[in-house]
Order: structure tokens, then C-alpha cells, then sequence
């Protein structure tokens, strides 16, 4: 099942594409695609629906994050061993935490914001995680119960802001519209093996990255078993897990980063895809 | 004027405290102490209120986080000279900014868990900055206008998981009941210099922390301004800025750590207390 939300900013509503791609509004079913509409008893609820009895969603609205009201924003660093080796960084023991912060989500295809004065802003395309039910110390035995579905994410990052002011990468990772989440929130049933999903990412039609999520250091189950021994996982919350290698800066001979006025197009094997034009802050 | 939430867990209702020290109900005025509610327009219309004429609170109930639906809870480390010396490490040039996931925050007098396993978890007073309104590339000069009030917060750290599991400081810092909140939002107008407020904090009735607001390297104004220029504020974020020496990892000849059945009781000039019991984690 592929849910998403449509609609302006702000207003999104919640919908769900059907096998002619269309969408269909379940905003007569479920309030959002958030919190408690993650549950297994409301995803089994929508997935008993016949999407042909649900409105048919007129035109070609803006898709907005797949994912309302995000509670947490946790990402994962260095999680691919040829990413680390790229950045000249040793390939982790145990996984490495940081957050976006949770202002930083946009939607899909909305405009990325060059932050003012800003040099070094790249690109990483990653799978997201989408927890569905309140994860604290599970066993990644059991840790995939926890799981709603997949999501493409953009995690966007400034270079400077993330590694140059000091130790702390939160700096460089949550400016306005550095989180593009969806297209859609793909329910787990139909992803038969989140470790072996291929992904890439292109600037300008210029493939930058190419990879799969065979070569995680640490797998999803592991992370969100892993994760809910540091904090509690909510539902609505939101694991990015890394980026494969192909990031601007680790390009040879020299970094190549984002302008104003670029295009990046990424995508997932059965999770979609994502467009976004480079902008000047506002 | 002091604005706070009372009620159980997850049901906490908007309340201000009267001269008398009694709390009158505000659930007829306002929905929640946040997001909107904490714009000069509402707190406007909320001091011009008679309390009296507000119903009075029975008995006494639980204190919940003062503001509730908090969108990002942004900390700043080694703020203070003197803390930095104990933690040997260099006084920054800039903010030093990292997160404390939102799931972390819990009412002032809640109990605070102990993570399993834990032999380092440790106690820091910090004074919390409460945003009123949405805040981007703002000057230092205009920051506080962005400023709804001020609150005590208590950064529970885990230094294990802070210092000894990679270099990102997130995972020591986002447990649940890491972030005690309140008693009181202390609107702007009561404080008349946020540089100038005296801070302790006791635990079992030992005084490990004793300083003021004035030894703080970065003030709020140039912390408001600063953040905005890598994130936008919302309102009800809150941003904590940062502790005076004494936290247990600086106590000589050897660190003190928190061991579950003790109590820490810590406070803010003209902010109100805390007190917390710590637990065995859930």
C-alpha cells in the first residue's frame, strides 16, 4: 500500500495512490498519515478498502511528506562502508545518531533552499524508516514489528555548517527544506527485504549516486533496535539510515556541490521518486 | 505572568498561577500552552485577564512540561567558561548546538529514568528559552522579540552514551525523562535580564551547582540569532542554553553520577523548581 498526503503546505490531506497511479482521498477514513493511523489495526483497516470506492483526487496536487506531525527526526551516519571511506572517516563500530530537526521536512518535489552565504550544500539520497508503534529496548529479533513502512529521504546537508563550527553535525543538517520525505509511505508488506532495495541520485541528469541497501553497515532492524535503547521510538517518528558513496563531497578530483537553479532527481527500487529545483533561502 | 500545564501525562490542561500561588484554570481561553497560544497576541489577551476571575484549580494536581506540542528542543553545550574548564574542553567561538529528541520531555517533578545499564548519568540546570514566534535569519538586536518566556530545564546527560559511543552527542542526551520542563513559562515580561539570574542544583541535599546566567558565553539574543540562521524557530520550540560548573562528570577527585532513589532539586531566579526522584528506565 502506498499512502501519501496531498494538498498546499500545511493543509495536506491524507491519500492513497491506487494501481493506476491515481490518488484517492482517505480523508473520510483517517484524519493524516500520522501517529495512530500508523498502527498495524489502521493499515489493515485502509488496506481492506477498495481504492475504487474512495474519491478520486482531480489534477496534479502537490504531494506534501508522507508523514504528518514527525515527532523525531533521528538519522544515521556513515552507515555505508564505501560512504565512510569517501569521507575520509573510519567505517563505525555501532551506528552513529544525529537529528534533522523536524522543520527541516518538506515534501517530495517542493524547492531545497541553498542556506545564505552557503558553499557546501550536498545531496543523500536515503531509505527512511517509518516507525509504526512505541519501540523502547525491543530486540532486533522483533524490531520489524515496529516498522509502518519505507520512504525515500533526501538528507540534505551543508558541509561547512555540518563539519567546520565545531564537533556537532546537527548544525548542518536542519535548515528549512533539508528533509524531503516520500513520495509515498510504502507499508512493509510490500517491501519483501528492505536490505536489498537499489538506489541513486542525480544533480542536473548527472548520476552522483548508485547503490543498494545490501551494503548497510547496520541493517533497519538492527537500527531500531539499536535506537530504542537510546530514546523511545514513536509512532510518526522517522529513521534516515544513511547514504550510500556519491555525495558531493567525496566527488574526485574536487567536491562538487549544490547551486541555485539545479535539479535533483533520486530515487528508491519500490518506493519512488523525488524531484527537487535548488533555491535561494527565503 | 507564569503559565503551565497541570493534569496527567498526555492530558495536561493550560493553567497560570495566581499572586496567591494557586493555579487557575485557562482550558476556556486557550487549548494548550502552545504553538500559537505563546504569540504576543495571546499572551496579551491572557495578562489582561482578571485570575481571579478564572476558575481555581482543586487540590494539587500534577505539574506537566510547561509547554506542550514542543517542535524541537534545541541544546547548547558548553556554554558556560567555567563548565567547559571541568569538562576539559576549550570554551567555544561559537554556539555549540546539538538536540535532545523530543520524546525526552517530561513535567518538572515527574520522575527521571535511570537508562539500563547506566553508571554516568548526570544532572545540568539550564535556563530554557521558549520561542513565540516563527524566527529566520534573525538579527541579534530584534532576537528577543521572538522570545515568549523563560523556564528551567534540567539536561539529564548520560556521558557513556555522550562521549563514549562516537563523537556525536545526541545518544546521551535524548533518553525519556531527560528533559524536565517547567514548573512555569515565565513570560519575557517578568525577567527583566536573562543575564542575571542565580541557578543551583542539589541532589540529596548537596549543592553541586551554584552560578548565574551572567557567566554564560553566548546570551540569548546572540543564541536566538544565531539558531535562526540554521534552522527556523517555531513557536514552542525551546532551546536550552547551556549549564554552569558542577555537573557530576566535573566533581573532583573522582565524578558522582545519579544512582537510582536520590533526588535532585534545582531552581532559577524567579523561574520556580524542580525536583525529580530517579527510577530504574521503564
Amino acid at each position: 500500500m502506498k499512502l501519501l498526503r496531498y494538498g498546499p503546505k500545511g493543509q495536506e490531506k491524507p491519500g492513497l495512490l491506487d494501481q493506476n497511479g491515481k490518488i484517492r482521498d482517505l480523508s473520510k477514513v483517517v484524519d493524516d498519515i500520522a501517529g495512530e493511523a500508523l498502527s498495524d489495526a489502521t493499515l489493515a483497516k485502509l488496506r481492506a478498502l477498495d481504492p475504487v470506492s474512495l474519491p478520486e483526487v482531480p489534477g496534479e496536487p502537490r504531494i506534501g511528506p508522507c508523514v504528518g506531525s514527525v515527532g523525531k527526526f533521528v538519522c544515521i551516519g556513515l552507515n555505508y562502508a564505501d560512504h565512510a571511506a569517501e569521507s575520509n572517516l573510519p567505517v563505525p563500530t555501532e551506528p552513529v545518531l544525529f537529528g534533522k530537526w523536524t522543520s527541516a521536512i518538506c515534501g517530495p518535489n517542493d524547492d531545497v533552499e541553498i542556506p545564505r552565504n552557503s558553499k557546501k550544500t550536498d545531496w543523500e539520497v536515503e531509505l527512511g524508516v517509518v516507525i509504526g508503534k512505541e519501540a523502547k529496548y525491543v530486540s532486533e529479533a522483533d524490531a520489524l514489528d515496529y516498522v509502518a513502512g519505507y520512504c525515500v529521504i533526501n538528507d540534505v546537508s551543508e558541509r561547512e555548517w555540518q563539519l567546520e563550527h565545531g564537533t556537532q553535525w546537527d548544525k548542518g543538517k536542519g535548515f528549512d527544506t533539508f528533509g524531503p520525505i516520500g513520495p509515498w509511505l510504502v507499508t512493509k508488506d510490500e517491501i519483501a527485504d528492505p536490505q536489498q532495495l537499489s538506489m541513486w541520485l542525480e544533480v542536473d541528469g548527472h548520476r552522483y549516486q548508485n547503490g543498494s541497501t545490501k551494503t548497510m553497515v547496520f541493517g533497519v532492524a538492527e537500527l531500531v533496535s539499536y535506537l530504542s535503547k537510546v530514546m523511545s521510538l514513536q509512532p510518526g517518528d522517522v529513521i534516515s539510515t544513511g547514504t550510500p558513496p556519491g555525495v558531493g563531497m567525496g566527488v574526485k578530483p574536487a567536491p562538487v556541490y549544490l547551486k541555485v537553479g539545479q535539479t535533483m532527481r533520486l530515487g528508491i527500487q519500490g518506493l519512488g521518486e523525488q524531484q527537487q529545483r535548488t533555491v535561494d533561502a527565503k
